[in-house]
């Protein structure tokens, strides 16, 4: 694909086509690159690229880590264990087709600028996530880049504006994994605008910093909360969105909790229930919802998600009840932040932009035990 | 103490305190049996016994592994590892001043009838830690045993209950997490009668049980919840005391998680406030209510707890906050299930029983990292 | 490709050829059964299967979950969650091409007798991967059903055995680990013949059997050894491999260890060096062993091996090094025990069996972190 | 005891027995310096200090940490979370009866040469832990500072040398756990001169420091090998101590393994036999060389060690087996790292220091499950 396609610079769907259709054709391959490739983000990204049938790997690119091979960081990704990292430039990031940014919070908006208009950018930071300008200074204090189509192609009227995307910002992990269990009862109407979510994660969402409390003493044998009362930065991405959904203002009170695993969000959601709602009610709510996703699942009666079943794969699985008691819908999701949450997400998103089978590359099959 | 004191059987402070000052003049040792000793409460209960001041360690009894040495089951208790674990009969709790019991729930009543009046028997189990019968029955769906004093010295009024008490119900782990943390704002009138909780908890809580899903494959590496929209048995302890506590019904939605850990409980709970409540007037609350209290916390500003902190401890560590733009009050607690959340509160309830000081063989200090 | 093929019959070689070259033309799909499905070495081959190109699932059996569907069991297979186990039995398993069996020791021998020559069979059990019958009385107390080739191709010799072999011997995941990384010393006669292994593994190895020692709340945060002293069962599977491949008697001193994690084994091997062996001179050997085994991985010199970077993967991962002061080669291995060390070598087998290419369906890409 | 006592100065035992003696008349509190009081040797330290009747705690001092309050680095060491930590300087640790210097390596010395000559200073880090020069020059690579009485009072001759001694060195986790296995064996002629240890060891052994592979995300579901081939700093320490205990040089390779786990060591060790030793025999030399040792447990038959028995306690669990297969001794033992490992043992030499009895303050009894 690389040496660009002048027909797909006017109208995205057509090009798409035309993309899709060469691709089957002359079995063109994608070629991508991902910057931050030393970092967790990036390292699942490699994962999957690694298996899916469409995609030539580029260039990887790094910080700090510039001119060391890649195995020394992802002793994982055996494959590329050779590949030396470059430094993040627009230069080394040139010449793709797709370009995945998984760098820190507030260093992808500059370097997007610099990419061609037809590349496929896919950024896993935070910087195009918010529409809203003043969200985006209290919550971040910089100044607002703009707002991309959101990766979570499941929300409802989503996946169209993904389909010929040439720019797309995937979700933060807490918003994917609460979004998909709570936007179907708020879009329903079925429960009052005001959503509890307990978000329990595993460490891998925290990145590879070397922090304190990330430290694994610190870790192992031990829960803890942290970014309580709302001040958490994933808060306003899911104000928005549920709000949006909901037709009105949400109030969200969002916790996060740290737990001894490394890779994992477990969401428990719960709200008011609106009316006489009942748990079959609330169920079909939930099936009508996600019958045709490929990676939502809604486990049978009785079965609740555990993250295990959900590692490395990019299914998110839920499940609902009313508890008739405190007058309250619960809704529990598990799904893998790294996949699902981070960069199965951005797949799945790049499928779309591409023209590809939505579930191309992706897997709906956990590591477990 | 054995032998017993006639004079106590008319009035029990004045009991108490004969007994109490005996203690103290001839170094009389408290003779204590533990039944259920096989088990994690009741091999919490020897540790902290090992090290109590006062007490001489009579009686161990199990069922299945009685005839066996302690050792084979709690290999940490050293002083102890020969001692042979008797049948768990009243005639082999018989003679000792204090009987604790750490059975399964609904064994203790008819155990606890046969032994004297004058025995102060202390209940780990749920038999007696409610006191309404349907509750009683709608949750465990057998006969309801009658209502002890509750063993959480910490609630408003409930220390004078334990003084000289001759009968004791220790608290379910999740409630005692959940009340200390919850209680303050709701006697305070501070929050509407409404608590979400989600209780993150390590896999010692379950017991020594042989569960598919408690075997460690299935725990490590993931978060999973279980007991879902109010169904678990916690929750009536939770929603009467809370009630209590408010002067009206409180609906409570309460959610148990289960980490990969093997101790410690996080509880994250929040209500929506009543009028201006700020963080500042909420931390003066709970600053106010456990300002003399030995095992509750209160941290700095800034800290929240760690479960990590408490382990081993009979400590309870808090923190508050009020998210305005969620409306809700959030406090987080942690501690550790089997000290504080049982066994530990046990023992602080039977140094209130006997009249010696509350702390005595408890510490808290946590073994961290 | 059910049905038979007549021609098979005589020479396992020609059929082979045939039916591989029948598989492509006709893209004829092998259909496989597997034994033992709500196990985790069965839930591990449904996952690898399940990213096989040339596969069609067919019969899932189990003993005590027959008539319950498999998502009750493995949760995170979610493309066959649906699928009702049936019982383990000769008629159930007959039909299909390939019979995987996943079952506790001693129960293979007498269900494979009943099945068709001409199906490829291949147990993971212990049944078949001893030569000598006096061994096999010694250490499994039964009678020896005989030996099948051992399905650790990388090893001389091995991997012709396999090409076209209908009945398949999948080693214990120790041996898998040890052998790997043991005997391109042994063989290359650059040390003693007297090995000392340390093994420690994760607890999925133990499969899902409810045993007081494998609950969660015993298993985090501890270690612990177990079979010491040369009790282990795979400890003659190991002296027998390792002798051969020296050509003299080796004497073998395992230790498992037991270390709170689900996947992986970490075998730490030495062994005397003959004469003046160093560094340099041992990767060499080790670099020459494995340059062409798209399986085994020689680390960069100074990377030592981790658990994670195998996790899901088919891939082991060695390093090694002289110790002068000590006079030892010491070589450390890692790799999934689940994958490589059960499942994933047995579908390596399997290809090798059915003339397909020797890494169909398998990775080399851990899932890390 | 502050102020000085002019006749100890002559004569230690005296003055020891005259200090001891007015300890207990006076019941005078021996006062406490920690220097490092933010780290985890530290932390334990405090932890221990806490518990020990004779103690008042003085000076607590840091490096970066100095200015800030104790709780905010060690939030489970709850009495003391309000004492500010003061800068490491032989002025802040002047006027104290103990100097407990928890520092990296290399730091001791210069500070400790400035210390009184009647303060028991105790080092937990290994500047003064070795008698060769040459050893400490080609393991350290800077000055030898001299050699302490070592403080492990277990092996023979030991302890007397800690009687009143002033100045004490603790041992190594690793050296600890692999004396206390592997000392009674050698001293007894029973095993040729040829020690394998595989030292299976939990994060916290590594201490605060943030590196790369010791964040959670790596170390979760993982076991790595470090320091392999006989480049761990620990192993002069074995060498000297074995071989001088044997009468005869010993080889010793020794391989750390991490474990995701925070506390603990499970060392597997093994040597060649010599003659007919068996595991009756072994048992009989262990029994005999700890027999009287409160904190070293000789298992029963059939009971292997857990690190999880000994987690806070000061105890070394030990189990023995003879191969005959193999022809080695293997012994594998069970600490807390930063228990017996080193704060404990600490502690312990302390107490022979002091004249108190040695187990004041310190606990056979682990914090299980």
């Amino acid at each position: 694909m690389s040496g660009g396609l002048v027909s797909r610079r006017h109208h995205p769907i057509r090009g798409l086509i035309e993309f899709a259709f060469l691709c089957i054709i002359i079995r063109m391959t994608v070629r991508v690159a991902v910057a931050g490739a030393s970092g967790y983000a990036g390292g699942e990204l490699l994962r999957l690229l690694l298996a899916h049938p469409e995609i030539e790997i580029g260039a990887l690119s790094a910080g700090g880590s510039a001119g060391t091979p890649l195995g020394r960081h992802q002793p994982h990704l055996t494959p590329l264990a050779d590949r030396i990292l470059v430094d993040t430039t627009a230069e080394t990031l040139a010449g793709h087709d797709v370009v995945f940014l998984a760098l820190p919070h507030g260093h992808s908006a500059a370097l997007a600028d610099q990419l061609d208009d037809q590349t496929v950018v896919i950024d896993c930071g935070a910087d195009f996530r918010l529409a809203d300008s003043d969200d985006w200074q209290r919550w971040y204090g910089s100044e607002h880049a703009g707002q991309w189509p959101y990766g979570l192609p499941e929300l409802p009227g989503f996946r169209e504006a993904l389909l010929g995307a040439r720019r797309i910002a995937v979700p933060g992990c807490f918003p994917t994994t609460t979004l998909l269990a709570a936007i179907p009862a708020f879009a329903a109407g079925v429960v009052q605008p005001e959503l509890v979510v307990v978000g329990v994660t595993g460490t891998s969402g925290a990145g590879r910093a070397l922090k304190p409390h990330l430290i694994a003493s610190e870790v192992l044998g031990s829960a803890s909360a942290y970014g309580v009362g709302g001040v958490h930065r994933h808060t306003p991405e899911l104000t928005a969105n549920l709000s949006r959904s909901a037709g009105t203002p949400v109030r969200v009170s969002f916790t996060p909790v740290l737990a001894p695993m490394s890779r994992g969000i477990l969401a428990t959601c719960s709200a008011p229930i609106v009316g006489e709602l009942d748990t079959a009610a609330a169920r079909e709510i939930y099936e009508r919802a996600y019958r045709d996703e490929p990676f939502v699942q809604l486990l049978p009666e009785g079965s609740w998600p555990t993250t295990a079943a959900t590692v490395g794969s990019n299914s998110a699985q839920l499940q609902v009840t009313v508890d008739p008691d405190a007058g309250r819908l619960v809704i529990v999701a598990a799904l893998d932040n790294l996949t699902k949450g981070t960069a199965g997400g951005a797949v799945q998103s790049m499928n779309l932009a591409l023209g590809l089978p939505e579930t191309t590359g992706l897997s709906t099959v956990g590591v477990a035990p």
